[in-house]
């Protein structure tokens, strides 16, 4: 997962990009960077970390000129090295450019090898390089049609940010599957922003003003902002995982607030929930509003029975003796007073390979819990991502193999329950503004309301074919790839 | 704010301590510091920042030995530099010894400045130093007097370590106005391990044993664990803002649950509260548990309408323009679903100048709250804390000189509501284990039980004279000082 | 001026390269690098400054493997930026390859152009990346076949290494206009070094075994080594300065040692020198064996009248009041014991702009010295150099403009003299081993012999036509180009 | 050996001081420091390495104030760590003091001990420490007076500076065994400076205006500069071996000039030389003006047969199997142009242990050379130093248990020759400026010229008995002392 950033037209271009980058931190915290540029050239710093451990005032002051954009990444295609920090740029005779890339290309190694066939000198592992190659060779004349000219050629997920000296674009994908939103500053007319998720903007002190639409192109230039179609139309296949888990609680993703839809999963848990229980605690932070939705709709107290480390998400050195349970004590510690004796619902957004779960369940066992009652606000994940989200391969997903008997017997909890993609679906699409709202006023991409609305009024629902990537909990990719993509490894180490 | 922990007779003593001062980086992030021991000789290494920052595992590695002590430091006496980190260490014809303290001396410059007069040089501003040169004078021999001996010069507040090549000493001042607590590791006989707050236990494995009375001292050496009482006998006057916002919510401090104790006090707030609201939000993360309380009591929904950034803590680099409420809104963001068209009441711990509640009764506002009710669930701070806590001066407490229609009126509230003493101290107190637990089992000091559960239950409720220290809600402290009591400031800089 | 080293087939590849680029960092302090191979893939890294500074243990360990090539930096082509330092390394589907290269192309703006135009996409300013992207775009298989394909479309001087995951190239251009010879390990079948300079090899343990001819190339690969020559035969054209001024005094380039060719130029200049003088002293070190030479012949006193500071050589912090002669007081500092009252000759290897000599013959006069009388052992310098060394343009020099009676009244010396381009290389070729000798024993590159020897003894001198490159000098440059030569400055700063 | 400078009244004092130690840089690489006062505060900054490396132009610019003192070190008493880099400073309620110390105290363990018994509190293993700690225990007022106050209780050797806010004291030991001058600004009027050696005001633009005399003080402040004599008066032991080796050559050092003095040492060494040679070479660089004296003297051609690099000083990587004669390759190289076939006469300046010389025969054997005579200006060291050399003990040294026949054989040259003490004095003293001239001017200490010159002129000469300090020739030491100086280790570590 990877968050971009983007400003156009403001005199402090970098130094917000630098802010909106540490409003979007939770999307990686692998590496950051941010190119800018002043008319006549770019300029561009990239490190290793957070974003606030990888710039120092002197960085922000030497990245000069109104236009910016950034990028902060968790790896999932190339490895953890500088070189595979974005944004990626390049200079030619045509001038220079930088990308910065959210999502993941399902072709990206056989038109890298075609481009290497031909000459071309890769300098990072990541796919993200191919779309720079690829402009390069366009013959394309503006930014704008160098990058649709290049976009052809690949597949895959991408919320991308291009900029040149005097240019910025933003494109989304033809099935919009990463999120991709732009907003205004009230106080600096002309000045434009771009951003992976809308909680960045509060920071910034923009405001909101629309999501690209699926295959929608953003131009920012000299004469204004323009928008543009370069691909087929498609519908939305936005990944449902943003709601679920990846987004912040306080962003609307396409329309949907993401802490209403997390409410609404809580909610869909206790529905159909025969436990009989105490308290309800999540495990924090993000499965904290699927738990105040489950405590509401269930009528049993919510408490906060696990505290969350303020500090963790660098390097650690681990003790060299085995603590047990070391890794989830540092991030996570139970609450005795809250758990003692009492019969616990304890609400999470997912499970992965199982042993952070069943660490948590032991250790709300150890501080006293009677009961430990495991609640998934989603369906098993069965399937990797090949769209920007770096799930572990298929083997390792605790749900491809084990049916939900056998889970929680290696949990060690009382019970467990997920819920079906079905009632998935449905919460989050519950959580659709435009669907809640009386008026029912127009979203910016136009399809939502009438997609949704009917449905989900309708009690005879049925999922909407097209509005969601599920393919990690269904198999159901929407972008066809003919094998596993895997990233090159490159044969060359700079140290 | 400082923290301390310390590890006797485990051979991974600098890694548990690491871990330790990691679990209590809430109580200072400004410097980090651990001095090993193996027998012979002491290492020492300290830095600014973190605890995730300052160590390297060489840094663990080159600390060898089977004891250790750290601290945490967020700056009370003494500027922000790294000649005041802690553990301060002196090399003596009589050994080594390493100090980590917390809590503040208030008589410190009167005994620096006698110190002086005879040619002590002294290394750095901090109040600790003067105790270490206490040591170095002292005529008696072991550790243990040499501590003792020194203490009866100093006034004020000190939870102390004290670490020698053979030996390791912890000691609470006669008023236990800082925690301080002890335990054992179950699988690893002999070691000992103290530290400010038992929440740290869990991280490094360690089971909880007690806390240290007033005035008690505990000496570890190859003889084992023993407890002494170099001072005279007193009640305890435990600072009261522990429970309300330093300790972490998975504490026990003196046998009260910090996350009950704010509970209580949430309860509290909503007893006597007439407002008709919608919604109850906490501040996070300290005032969620006190918002859960007021939830509860009041039966109105909990929700988390204010999001926290987990990245923020560190030095950040500021927009150059006025960008509103900056330093707020770096920190927290409102959920806009949970509040628009709300009547919201809001829960913070506390309020200091004021200046943070007004930016985020405006960013509710913005957020679409109808109305917004602040509610604080400790009385009013006019005056300034002398006994460790950086509180500022007399004349920036707002309430110092303020009431509290005026305080409602410059945070632009509808309406704002405190706790008084009387209910602040009888919530926490309801709180003590004792006092709850049916068969009243004796806590380490003793007192704890008799005094408060009698009154806790007596509905005609007196507060006990001398279980807190509460003195930046009243100005009646517990130890006198003659003149306010001022940081050196030295007039060497070393850089 | 670069300088080049390689091993090839040894286990400590890494570290004796790293000494063998600090044998050589007389030829460049400005970056170093070393990329090395162990068979499957190539390891790098690159860094500012002095290889000292640049080269912790820990990166010569993970340079892992058997063969190694460096590079140390002084800037001709491209500005002092990381990503100008060599070598430059790439990977491809073929695999992977570094280049380090000493010289200058005098085409690499125009063939860059092309390939830009193509889609090629350029990493860095210097000329060297041209080679790569060349070779990325050959069609012919081999390492060596790559690197002479690549070669057949540039002009200019090159003494260049490539190193791939199994194989060593180095490659001479076909004048040889800079120096590049090779040796094998005493204690080490099979083991092969390349390098700028012979007198690298003491260093490392190795023995000099002959100098590559004009345009002969050099494959190390697992079948051993063997000499090939791609191009068409050329006689060589050795930079003439390297003797005067680069190369250092132990080194023997192409049969002729730097140590007797200075002192024969010291001669030179004392054979028609009819002043008067008390001393000689030279402006160290290049300058000593000159004035040694001048000494002798002259039989006047050599003595060491200027002082030279062993730790200049790094960025240094100025003072901000003009302090007089400051720059050259840094490096050199005069002994008045040897100076005052006396007439001195005082001997310097050159003169660029003037600047530095006149602050050197200002120094001597207020030592005391009575007279100074300032000798050049080599002709005026007028034109800049396009093969590797990096003078200032043309306008700077002060021998472009000025006679030398200008020159001296600007220097405020008392006389100046310098040799004249015949006398200069008559010195220079009397050095020739080969011509020295009584054997006559045959030079690796067998022309030099024939050549010299002949021309030397013959009273009726007569300058070979083609033996060293001195277009500094005459203007005459043995590489034609169409316009003068200009780096590329990237419009994409990378910081 | 270490180097001091000051400055006061100057407003660039600590460029000034940086650029000063840089030119003291060859009396120690170890650390450096600057301790800067305006007036109101100190300021320090030292660090690990050489000059260029500690101070960045940020440490310049924030050591502000108009006066300064600097210290480079080579570790002689303490070892190699931050903690024992000078300035040493300490704050006290008389305010703060920095201490800069050339020399060492024999008796600094003992007065340590004391005044640890009595609660002092030592930061480093530093002898220099201990006159902190006496300054700071002294009754007396004024700066001046507690340090002569400190200084009649330790005993040794010293070239002391020392800074206050507003005062800066320059004191050198009764016997006066390390060198100390001072100078003035001309275009600064009221500025001063002082300094371990007069070569390092070209540097600043200074003007040496004479010697401290034994047990000589300087006060300035801001009435102006004074002399003062707190001690007895003694005559002067300066240490013979800042001719013979560490002070560089265009010092003069109390009225004697090294550059002479060397050259006297080398013309000594040829008066009674009966080996027949081709060619003189020296050792560089200290050895460079020995022999030139001696080729002058003996009419053999002088040559550079060794080089040196520039660039060696700082830590180095070694190669791990063992290469031959490998430290000595990395400083220096043999020209074989100048040695093959040749006898060869090398001077050096001293032999320590032999292993250095050692491996310098056998390289100049195999450059070539028929054979190889060494010669030494300076007798056998067999005794070591404890007023300020970092010599080996004496077991080490080869002179102390081999005659000068079993040490030629180890050395494995053909011949070796040392100069005797009395010829080691007696060339020493020729130097001497007053001696020589006609006019006989007065220096500074004044005794220097009646001494001296009379004793020169005498055929029948007899060594003055106290002009030198040559204990490490002839055992006898001038500070009595009652059992072997040694530092004190410190059992706390600071990592």
């Amino acid at each position: 997962m990877c968050g971009v950033f983007g400003v156009y037209g403001h005199p402090e271009a970098a130094n917000l990009t630098y802010l909106g980058l540490h409003a979007l931190q939770h999307r990686g915290q692998e590496s950051a960077g941010i190119a800018a540029s002043d008319g006549r050239r770019l300029t561009l710093h990239r490190g290793m970390g957070q974003v606030i451990d990888v710039f120092t005032p002197q960085h922000i002051d030497r990245l000069k000129g109104t236009n910016a954009i950034g990028h902060v990444r968790y790896s999932t295609s190339g490895g953890s090295l500088l070189k595979n920090a974005q944004p990626i740029a390049a200079d030619s005779t045509r001038g220079s450019v930088a990308i910065a890339h959210n999502g993941n290309l399902t072709n990206a190694e056989s038109v890298r090898h075609q481009l290497e066939e031909t000459g071309s000198i890769f300098q990072s592992e990541s796919d993200t390089e191919v779309i720079v190659h690829l402009m390069a060779q366009s013959r394309q004349g503006s930014l704008e049609d160098r990058v649709a000219d290049a976009l052809t050629r690949v597949e895959g997920a991408y919320s991308l940010l291009c900029l040149s000296e005097r240019k910025m674009v933003a494109v989304r994908d033809p099935l919009a599957i990463r999120p991709l939103c732009y907003g205004t500053f009230p106080d600096r007319e002309g000045a434009f922003v771009v951003s992976s998720e809308p909680s960045s903007f509060a920071l910034v002190g923009a405001e909101f003003k629309g999501n690209l639409a699926p295959g929608e192109m953003l131009i920012c230039d000299d004469t204004g902002v323009r928008h543009s179609r370069p691909f087929e139309r498609k519908s939305s296949r936005t990944c449902i995982f943003e709601y679920i888990y990846f987004a912040r609680a306080d962003s609307v993703i396409d329309g949907i607030s993401v802490y209403e839809a997390r409410k609404n999963l809580g909610r869909a848990l206790a529905k159909h929930d025969s436990v009989q229980a105490d308290v309800v605690i999540p495990v924090p932070d993000s499965a904290v509003p699927a738990a105040i939705g489950y405590a509401h709709a269930a009528g049993v107290p919510f408490e906060m029975g696990l505290v969350r480390s303020p500090y963790v998400g660098r390097t650690f050195i681990e003790p060299e003796q085995s603590i047990r349970h070391f890794g989830v004590r540092l991030k996570h510690n139970a609450v005795s007073e809250v758990l003692r004796g009492r019969r616990v619902v304890v609400v999470d957004d997912s499970i992965v390979r199982g042993t952070t779960s069943r660490k948590i369940v032991k250790m709300l066992r150890s501080a006293g819990a009677r009961e430990v009652h495991l609640r998934i606000s989603s369906p098993q994940i069965a399937w990797p991502c090949f769209y920007g989200i770096d799930t572990p391969t298929r083997s390792e997903l605790i749900a491809q193999s084990h049916t939900v008997d056998e889970i929680n017997q290696y949990l060690t909890s009382d019970t467990l329950a997920y819920l079906t993609l079905e009632e998935t679906q449905r919460a989050v699409l519950a959580a659709d503004e435009a669907g809640r709202s009386t008026d029912g006023g127009a979203t910016l991409n136009g399809h939502a309301h009438a997609l949704n609305g009917a449905n989900v009024r309708n009690g005879n629902w049925e999922a909407p074919p097209d509005r969601f990537c599920h393919a990690c909990f269904s198999g159901d990719y929407p972008v066809p790839f003919q094998d596993t993509p895997r990233p090159r490894q490159m044969r060359l180490l700079d140290i």
